[in-house]
């Protein structure tokens, strides 16, 4: 278990048009105050482990929770806030204990956690949404977290936004956090957020943990279209060891105190719907560059495949594959390994169609590999710490891309050690 | 890779009914002779590279063959000779180098070497398989190949089965053999096999390089149903790294020498069809015992599903997640994580009613941990080299197995460092 914070990468972002990069996370909106503390939850080693993100107002609100059949308490909890359909204006999380398969009494609880924050901060019940991360099967700690969330609540501030993404960490060694303005009529919004990633992460699922608030005015309904479809073209394009965690879930909040509303059709709403699919594909980036034990930053981007669905499958299984992954901690090309998981990805595929490219040199050709001295220059690309892989299958129009990372030592070494 | 040989691990086999453990392998059956030599293709270090099988007379035969898109050029040849019906005589293997996405020009080369065996042996063109395994995309050195055929045939013992055997190894570390005897109508016959293996074994295909041979007469059409059904028990639930090889091969030779005929029914058929599946079993199980780096042989076992399609998937789920792999390497219970790949193989699941088992001794009922001092009885369990644990779901009368082993420091190491 990491016990260091690392700085961040630095990473150049490109704005999307009518938008610009600011910094900060979930208090980069106006309205929004957030706190990071230490709970003695993870252990008494006082590292922060309770995070509290507040609306001072009612928040529309959208989220994505995992579809994993031991979904922990808090998510049970959530999909039934979902259902309610009310507005939130609070939300708790500890890292150090996940609250999963802990059966009746870990929804109850859950529920008594929130009913806690609820209390303290005068809060109609409903309002406060909770999530929990870390360990599965272990009681949660109801009685310590519930004697710390006035401590939570009263160290609540506009600038509180890093402590809490700190606070939200399990084996991340840095924070993630991403915020963006964007111009509406004219008028600026916020919008930002934070995440923890690390382990469990694959495709088609609900994420991990991330929260993002934004001060604009959205309607309940446009916000949960508009996350749905910036989850599918990001969280959900995202694979770091193949497992999906029983407590992923991705919390979109707007409260409004911009005054500024997003119209459901038109420039402004792609305007918008574009900066929230930038925060999240800059939250799971973050997640991806800090993979466990991960030194790279893996693009398999696969084109001239029959369809989309095809051709996310066949990014899956590169993005997937051990052997794949092993040889890129190696920094060997072996691109063989990958026309294999290519093979087996259970899509139509003409090997004599297949061209494969690194980082835009040319490694296979018509299904084999390139001439040696060609060879030699990909495989120089190795060495680099980001790598854009570009699979062609020469069938048709279906394309898509998917972010991983290269499984090392340090990965086998974190989570043969993870405390249970 | 791995240099030296190891003596095969010490398994105290269970013999089915009517037959009985021999040692040896492919040349325990009357009639096959075999040879391992050095050709120079793994590399200039004298390492035994080359395997020749032959049979004194014509054998029926069936295989099973890779299901990979990329097909490595002797498959495509096998499975033409397959279709073709006629029977075979003789198997040359070679391993350092796969002849996988070599194009055409791979498909002549490995006709080549075919033809090579089959001048030398003096046999029909079409009676001789070959197979290659290692280096995946690099032109496979066939002239080096037909210069060491002679030498390979001259070398031909009817004890030449372990030589062989050690022949077609990669990153193998020891000789994977097994062989027995069988009393059908009061007369013996003997099947033996040899395989290797290692990496890139994943469940729902044709499995990596084994060969069997028997001396009893068997049709073609009878053998193979015995080998599908035998396959889909035993190679076909194997797992070590999710991945699939471009050139797994699963052949069965019966070339006839006891005399003794197989029938197409009755209680003599059954018993050649548990020794089949049992050297099939045992071929499996030294496979896996031998998965690159695994410090444990790990079988699960799912029960209590909808159907033994969702068994299987659950199954699958679990030997593959790189989270569990790792936690058994780090001898950690972690039942947590095994819950959380039940939860998403995406089969019904309801987790108040699934149970787990370690070694007979209870971790999960009703969807939670056991009490601590019982969790801490089966914790102890992960210090065994063999798990075995049972996941009941409690929903119906679906069940499946999989034997898989863990993901280890080790395992990283060999295929980062795997030449290409």
């Amino acid at each position: 278990m990491t016990e260091t914070v690392k700085a961040p990468p630095q990473v150049s972002w490109q704005d999307p048009k009518g938008t610009r990069s600011v910094p900060g996370g979930v208090t980069a909106a106006l309205g929004f105050s957030a706190s990071g503390i230490a709970a003695g939850i993870k252990s008494a080693s006082g590292r922060l482990d309770l995070a509290c993100l507040f609306s001072d107002r009612p928040s529309t609100w959208a989220a994505t929770l995992t579809t994993n059949r031991f979904a922990a308490a808090p998510v049970k909890l959530a999909r039934t806030l979902l259902r309610q359909g009310g507005p939130l204006q609070a939300v708790l999380v500890n890292s150090g204990n996940a609250n999963a398969a802990t059966g009746p009494e870990g929804d109850r609880r859950a529920r008594k956690v929130a009913a806690a924050v609820a209390k303290v901060l005068e809060l109609p019940a409903g309002r406060v949404l909770v999530s929990s991360t870390g360990i599965i099967g272990r009681p949660l700690p109801a009685d310590r977290i519930v004697r710390a969330v006035p401590e939570a609540v009263r160290t609540l501030e506009a600038s509180g936004g890093a402590a809490a993404a700190q606070a939200i960490m399990t084996t991340d060694t840095f924070v993630k956090e991403a915020a963006l303005e964007v111009l509406i009529g004219g008028r600026t919004v916020r919008i930002g957020g934070m995440c923890k990633g690390a382990g469990m992460i694959h495709p088609g699922m609900a994420t991990m943990l991330a929260y993002i608030t934004t001060d604009a005015v959205v309607s309940q309904g446009l916000l949960r279209r508009l996350l749905s479809a910036a989850v599918e073209r990001t969280f959900n394009r995202i694979n770091i060891d193949g497992d999906q965690s029983t407590n992923d879930t991705l919390l979109v909040m707007a409260g409004g105190a911009s005054g500024v509303r997003i119209p459901a059709a038109g420039p402004e709403r792609v305007r918008f719907a574009a900066a929230l699919e930038e925060i999240c594909r800059r939250l799971a980036e973050l997640i991806v560059r800090d993979g466990e034990g991960a030194t790279k930053l893996v693009e398999i981007v696969v084109s001239g495949a029959r369809s989309d669905a095809d051709a996310h499958r066949v990014a899956d299984a590169v993005a997937n594959s051990k052997l794949v992954k092993t040889a890129w901690f190696g920094r060997d090309l072996n691109w063989g390994r990958i026309a294999a998981a290519v093979g087996y990805a259970g899509v139509s595929v003409d090997p004599e169609k297949v061209s494969i490219s690194l980082n835009g040199k040319s490694v296979v050709a018509a299904g084999r590999g390139v001439p040696p001295t060609r060879m030699a220059r990909a495989a120089k690309e190795m060495e680099q710490p980001v790598l854009r892989f570009v699979i062609d299958l020469g069938l048709g129009k279906g394309a898509d891309r998917v972010l991983t990372c290269d499984l090392t030592h340090e990965y086998v070494s974190i989570n043969a050690e993870y405390p249970t």
